[in-house]
């Protein structure tokens, strides 16, 4: 599909390295012959989980995040590892930040979070048959587990508590399910 | 909500100042008392607009996406202007990429699009009574139009022509909103 609109690299300079994303920057000819630039952030990829308790409660996670300068609930999520199979990431990850064992995980989507200028895509799945167990987070990483009912999860997308597009798609999916 | 779970800046280092985005890092004191260091992405923030037409059609652009290396189908978007107002953008975006005037915007939501990295936020509209008339990209953005059913949006995200989060959740809004 739309091959002809297509921008060719002319040249491409790395900005930066980092320990989770990369940065470049893209001379590109664009489909009329000019010539533009593009900003482009290279990122490993993420896996997010849509947890649902037997209590029929949808399990989150208090975080604070830097580039927003304050705390938002989201799904359990995480960078893939190098290698990673994002099934097996959905796992560590829920079970790492909720101490949650999933029974299996069945994937609903993947998606680009913010085609315009990154690569991240995130892989979200369902969670089945969850068992609690310990939460195992990272020394260095600080995330509070919630579990809340589904109005109380749309009354967050209201206020703003849940504010980030990948938690609002999952709750979407955990409603329409609810009403297939 | 969890300040206790804030990460203070100690040092702030710019690395690029570009068209769109800007790249920081900062240092940060984690609540353990630990540093650690953040790789912060800053973007104007967007618009997106879930447009359907009197036939009951989704208004979609097909783009090119240098950061993906190809091009997928969105709702129409762009990024805020300096000291834009949403709604005004969201008329304004829908306008260009489409050449749909609407009689009004109404707020869905806003999100984060990649909160672990960035701080875009994409107000998502919904365009209330479309008029059709004339498209008119800037001289070098190249979009194309495209009008699907809602069976066609959803067979889109299975197919993955619809692949970004945005979209996905725009579908799901209007799935939703037809189902209730």
């Amino acid at each position: 599909m739309g091959d002809h609109l297509q921008e060719k690299t002319l040249n491409k300079e790395k900005i930066f390295e980092g320990r989770i994303i990369e940065l470049s920057v893209h001379d590109v000819a664009l489909p009329n012959g000019k010539e533009s630039k593009r900003e482009i952030i290279n990122h490993p990829g993420a896996v997010a989980v849509l947890a649902v308790t037997k209590e029929n409660k949808l399990v989150l996670v208090n975080q604070f995040r830097k580039a927003l300068e304050k705390t938002i609930a989201e799904i359990p999520a995480g960078k893939l590892e190098a290698g990673e199979d994002p099934k097996q990431c959905a796992f560590r990850e829920l079970e790492e930040e909720t101490g949650y064992a999933a029974e299996s995980m069945e994937k609903i989507a993947s998606f680009y979070t913010s085609p315009g200028f990154a690569d991240e895509i995130v892989y979200l799945y369902e969670a089945k048959e969850l068992q609690s167990g310990e939460v195992k987070t990272d020394e260095d990483e600080f995330v509070e587990k919630i579990e809340v009912t589904l109005d109380e999860a749309l009354e967050m997308i209201k206020t703003e508590a849940v504010h980030d597009a990948k938690t609002i798609l999952a709750i979407q999916h955990w409603l329409l399910k609810k009403q297939g």
